[in-house]
């Protein structure tokens, strides 16, 4: 509500340039309009509480990859969790909690069928959860290691950006799964909590430990999957210690998204024939209706403590852009989100 | 025979230097020794008639792979036919057939037992065609397209070094399996056999067109199946056009054997994630158990015709080097052997 107009207001980032390398502020815009009214059947209107920081949008920033690219002057895209305010959808009530790609701003009018269609939140579970471990980063990390990378009790399991949303998720679950578990972060602090915490069986700090090395004294017999969620030298690293019949899960390459040009790619490949390895890529959304299995393990394993989880919350829509960032220079712990109303 | 001494000879081939970069005549030297003798049951004693030339012999000359590098005074190791000459294994009996890895000698001396016994040729089948569509190259193509690259009918297959030995073979199985299929090869002569001989359904020549622009001509819905002998540019270009849930077969690197570093690996292997592709290496000696699974089908496929091989017989023991050679320069056309006996 703007207090002096009696208007109310919609506050909305677009895009205002394509960003090249890494992103700044002046990429984005911040705009206020009315809160859009909705105009056809099967529209509901979501009030915005939590959106969702994710690697992925720098891609949707830049280019056409698995959706098309946002447009310049476009609302920001971005997962979030709002409160249903306005229905014109049987399935959908005023009050509903619902998730989906709702975009940086405070209202969204959103076409709720097809498939494209908001989820209902499931009731009692805590919103940063259901955005973090039991949402998109969780059901992430159980397909992407156990469909993908199909781990077996007794192998090692190696994880890039370890400490990060879908990373620690991935290595909690190879440990429930009987593997060794090796986590790759960022810092001290990161990689305690991976000991300390997540429980993982060792963790490298690549900013003040030599990785090659590293991962030569804990995986003596290599590296039966390794879960990459950031490209660059650490999967050459890993290419070059794979075990015989070993498996690259690619799930992101978060050290090239700013990259203004393509990065050479891991000379280490043609170890893949002579290991007879496979490096294989996925995307979660391939996933989503086998999502129920996911999210009912993941839901067992975190009430019973083997799974833990961090979300990382900053507050208010003005900040979006520099929170974006954040995953950007490694300054998230766990999932970040960004917290825009009560 | 040395006529001289009335001393029978055995000429070898032993590694001089360690290559670096492409072989050369000095890396190795010619010796002459006496033959052999036999000395422990088991052994057989072979005289060598054809030797296979093979792009994998560069990486046993410069490195441990799949198996321990040559050793420097070591005879050059090579797949070969020859005839037992000698024999105090039950197994093998004098004027048997026998294909193995025999190097480069008129006589090995050979322990016939455990996982390396050399194989008996089927009767009938004559040798070149043994050690070519009927042998390690037929077989390499027949498990790498069928069971690691799984094209389906109507899908589009594409293949580097497509008029080699067992690129020649991998797209004319793809062909007889219903798919579309396009080999890159280099010059006019090559593709024209590609086209008129083989019936690939479209050959693309790398040494005077544009790869890039070819594969979006003939490649409009992408490359299911990309069966990659060379690597480098074609493998990165192949990345770019890969089709939903498009897989890269790697069975050689051919264009980076001779290289003195590692070159930079593919720069578009992050398509494999927007693409869920999967990119799978592999070595035939895994599958040497159901090679007879591949020889009975391919043999049919030669006999009436579907198939067409092309074998280039080179002369001579004193060649070898120069015969090897002929592989990193593309001056073979089909299997590239030597015979050093009648």
């Amino acid at each position: 509500m703007n207090e002096r107009t009696n208007q109310r207001i919609n506050r909305r980032w677009v895009l205002a340039e394509r960003p090249k390398g890494m992103i700044e502020a002046r990429h984005f815009r911040l705009e206020e309009v009315p809160i859009p009214e909705l105009e056809a059947d099967g529209e509901i209107l979501v009030r915005n509480l939590y959106l969702s920081m994710d690697p992925t949008q720098r891609g949707w920033l830049a280019y056409d990859t698995y959706l098309p690219a946002v447009a310049i002057g476009e609302v920001v895209r971005s997962g979030a969790v709002g409160l249903v305010e306005a229905s014109r959808n049987p399935e959908f009530a005023v009050g509903d909690l619902v998730q989906g790609l709702f975009g940086w701003q405070d209202y969204a009018r959103i076409l709720a069928t097809g498939p494209g269609k908001p989820t209902k939140l499931v009731p009692g579970v805590p919103i940063p959860l259901a955005m973090s471990a039991l949402g998109m980063t969780g059901i992430t990390a159980y397909f992407g290691l156990l469909d993908v990378g199909r781990p077996k009790a007794g192998e090692t399991v190696v994880v890039s950006g370890a400490a990060g949303a879908t990373g620690s998720i991935v290595g909690q679950i190879a440990r429930i799964k009987g593997c060794r578990t090796v986590g790759i972060a960022g810092g001290k602090a990161k990689c305690d909590w991976l000991v300390g915490e997540a429980k993982f069986d060792a963790a490298i700090d690549y900013k003040s430990e030599k990785v090659g090395v590293r991962l030569r004294e804990l995986c003596p017999d290599g590296i039966d999957v390794y879960f990459d969620n950031v490209g660059g030298e650490l999967l050459d690293l890993a290419l070059a210690r794979l075990a015989m019949r070993g498996r690259v899960v690619l799930c992101g390459a978060i050290a090239a998204y700013n990259d203004t040009d393509l990065r050479p790619g891991p000379k280490n490949y043609s170890n893949l024939i002579i290991k007879r390895g496979r490096m294989e890529g996925f995307l979660v959304f391939d996933y989503m209706k086998r999502a129920p299995e996911a999210v009912m393990e993941l839901w067992g394993w975190i009430q019973s403590g083997e799974i833990h989880h961090r979300v990382d919350v900053k507050e208010g829509l003005e900040n979006a852009p520099d929170t974006l960032r954040r995953l950007f220079l490694g300054e998230n712990t766990g999932k970040q989100l960004l917290k825009i109303a009560e």
